[in-house]
């Protein structure tokens, strides 16, 4: 560390603080990069690993090894507990550190809208953690099937429901039908996998809502081509244990995944500072705080708005590039040059339905199927971090595609199977 | 199932269990394969998973997968509570199974020699979870000396003690000799990961005592120009938090792992027959009970006798032959045809300590270095289970010989960093 260098902290080493890390790496400041995991983690693929499609170790990066040949940069595996913004500290447990610009990139976790009990039973999907439980769940669902004689008990592990239309479960619900009908349709012996049910409930009138009307319709058609039954308009009233309660039906169930809604992560509220409703601190647009122009909010955990007062997606090229351009707002304010207000220009959206399937909308252009799914692969090999995860990457899905097999269908944790 | 004939019930998917099973798919028998977890394990390479060089998909394997096209073979995952040899039935939690006859290839777990406290602070290496759990441990050492201050603090979380010279801790001591001073030593900016010690601790003369005299010297020479201090004719009094007491010396280590000693899994005593001291079934030269020719017990469990009495070891060319002869027996008996006693051809034994380092040992000849490494390694590749498993773990360990980079550097368990 450099003392007569400014400090610059970023919270979070996912997609928006890890852009902007780079963007800081080997300029005239000390960086602190402080996460609570030691890896920068590919979310837009964690379904897969939920799916036993990849595994975990491909997706995830040590953001150690990112940082290797940057002697400006200081990786902390820690969780902050406390942010003091008078002091300019920031708190772990045992040390603290101090900064002169501070870059809060913490994203954000599931939100059950006041039924924080529904947690356990509807897990989310956000770490690797929750995908490595997510898919214990589902495989572990097959094997009691397998070992049940009642056929009522034998269908209820094999329903799966998923909670919310967008493109995360979307993207489960049909990576488990694929699961249910092709990768395991040979391996039971007692039970049929292709009596597996899949639910997707979405509240609104269809999925994928944030994607054109037609796009929506031809997932909507892909999945149910796929065995899934899509429930639009229904709203889930109860979570049970083995049983989700909507103002339609009630369907008995041993696994539910939840997929329906955002909270900002709680560290928020130590800023002090005007949130959303979901708890995303409200920003200028400078993405600084409004009483506070040394800290700045990305990603995830920020509510920022585009010229037409709407708030921005939480999506990952928004992160990046809000990262990038916090990163340069920085080494403006050093030199005292003139900032620019952020601006986001939408370069598209993809989602994934399934093999072969996917939906695409550029804006000038959007269309469906194999092309779309093409592009899908192709994006994301790219953005993947390190060469050998691409490659390896590669090798999963062209393997995956010609033999429906899945890599990863591990039950580890021991405690599964001693509590059943 | 089909009730004319004959139901064989397999206990354990290991090397054993998994080969027995193979001989018998397909042939006038009902095989019922009863395993705790839902994938065979490649245990020769499970230490490469504890030190982050393999993620665990690819040496595991579904078992169902393994049989998906043999309709007699039906799969459980389960744990055997109780064997009732008089009603010839094995019991899980909630259902039984009749058999004919039984092969009990159940494996070993830690031997801590009356030290069960023990086990909690020095974990062993047998299960992919143990693996899992002793990666996390390794890599979180790292983390701590990073954000530690003081000096003797920092010395305590960059040791780590091996106990055990067999070819599982000369392994573990290599591997984490190579973590320290090749793959972390550019990561960490405060620490000097150089300044690891690595420690391994037998308490005979030699490390590899099975191995000719030559290959244990030239093994310790190797471990000794990587950096691990071979303390031999040393034995452990005593392991306490973050303190390892032998005869000659104290160690202050937040890693300790244990690699001494194997014991047979606790489901022998079941069978209600003669143990020697490890607990493993003593069997007649047909790997039966002496009062019961319909169970057969093989492998780490079985206690069973060259031609000159001394016991077989507990390696995995022990386990594959003992499990197609067991189930060659079988099938003679169903057709009463005469049966040989079983015979062990000692093919040879191969260890490996580091990159492009190993000793080999075939009888006939003996060598060890590059060469020796290069058939450990032809070898391994040649029989894991899967084509792409094969390709996956060939390039990963390509890319690892010109890197020097970890494929699996993550930790994911989240408590592991509440704890602290």
């Amino acid at each position: 560390m450099n003392q007569e260098r400014k400090t610059v902290i970023i919270i979070g080493g996912g997609f928006g603080g890890l852009s902007a890390a780079k963007k800081l790496r080997n300029k005239e400041v000390n960086v602190i990069l402080i996460d609570k995991t030691n890896h920068h983690l590919f979310q837009p693929l964690l379904y897969q690993v939920a799916t036993a499609g990849l595994s975990p170790a491909y997706i995830a990066f040590p953001l150690r090894s990112i940082f290797r040949k940057s002697k400006n940069v200081q990786v902390i595996l820690g969780e902050v507990k406390r942010i003091d913004r008078k002091s300019k500290k920031v708190y772990l447990n045992g040390e603290n550190y101090s900064y002169d610009f501070l870059i809060v990139a913490v994203g954000a976790r599931h939100h059950y809208f006041g039924n924080n009990e529904w947690e356990k039973i509807a897990p989310g999907l956000k770490t690797l953690q929750d995908a490595i439980n997510i898919r214990e769940k589902i495989l572990y669902a097959f094997e009691k099937a397998e070992r049940t004689l009642d056929p009522k008990e034998q269908q209820k592990y094999l329903n799966f429901v998923i909670v919310g239309g967008g493109p995360t479960g979307v993207e489960m619900a049909g990576a488990i039908a694929e699961i249910a009908k092709k990768t395991l349709i040979e391996d039971f012996k007692k039970i049929n996998p292709s009596k597996a049910k899949i639910f997707l409930i979405e509240a609104l009138d269809r999925i994928l809502p944030t994607y054109p009307l037609d796009l929506s319709i031809k997932a909507k058609k892909d999945l149910e081509e796929m065995g899934v039954n899509v429930l639009l308009n229904t709203r889930v009233l109860d979570i049970r244990n083995e049983m989700v309660i909507t103002d339609k039906q009630t369907i008995e169930a041993s696994t539910v995944i939840w997929a329906a809604g955002n909270k900002a992560n709680p560290l928020i509220e130590q800023l002090e500072t005007e949130v959303d409703r979901m708890g995303r601190a409200i920003v200028t647009p400078y993405l600084t705080l409004k009483d506070d122009e040394n800290v700045f909010v990305i990603g995830d955990a920020a509510a920022a708005f585009d010229k037409n007062g709407n708030t921005l997606p939480g999506v990952s090229p928004v992160a990046i590039t809000q990262g990038r351009y916090v990163a340069k707002s920085i080494l403006k304010k050093l030199k005292n040059k003139p900032i620019k207000p952020y601006r986001y220009f939408d370069k598209g959206s993809l989602a994934t339905i399934g093999k072969a399937k996917a939906v695409a909308d550029f804006g000038w252009i959007k269309f469906s199927g194999f092309f779309a799914w093409l592009i899908w692969v192709f994006v994301h090999i790219f953005f993947l971090i390190g060469f050998k995860n691409r490659f390896i990457v590669l090798i999963e899905w062209i393997f995956a595609y010609f033999t429906h097999q899945k890599s990863a269908r591990l039950i580890v944790d021991e405690k599964i199977l001693k509590s059943s």
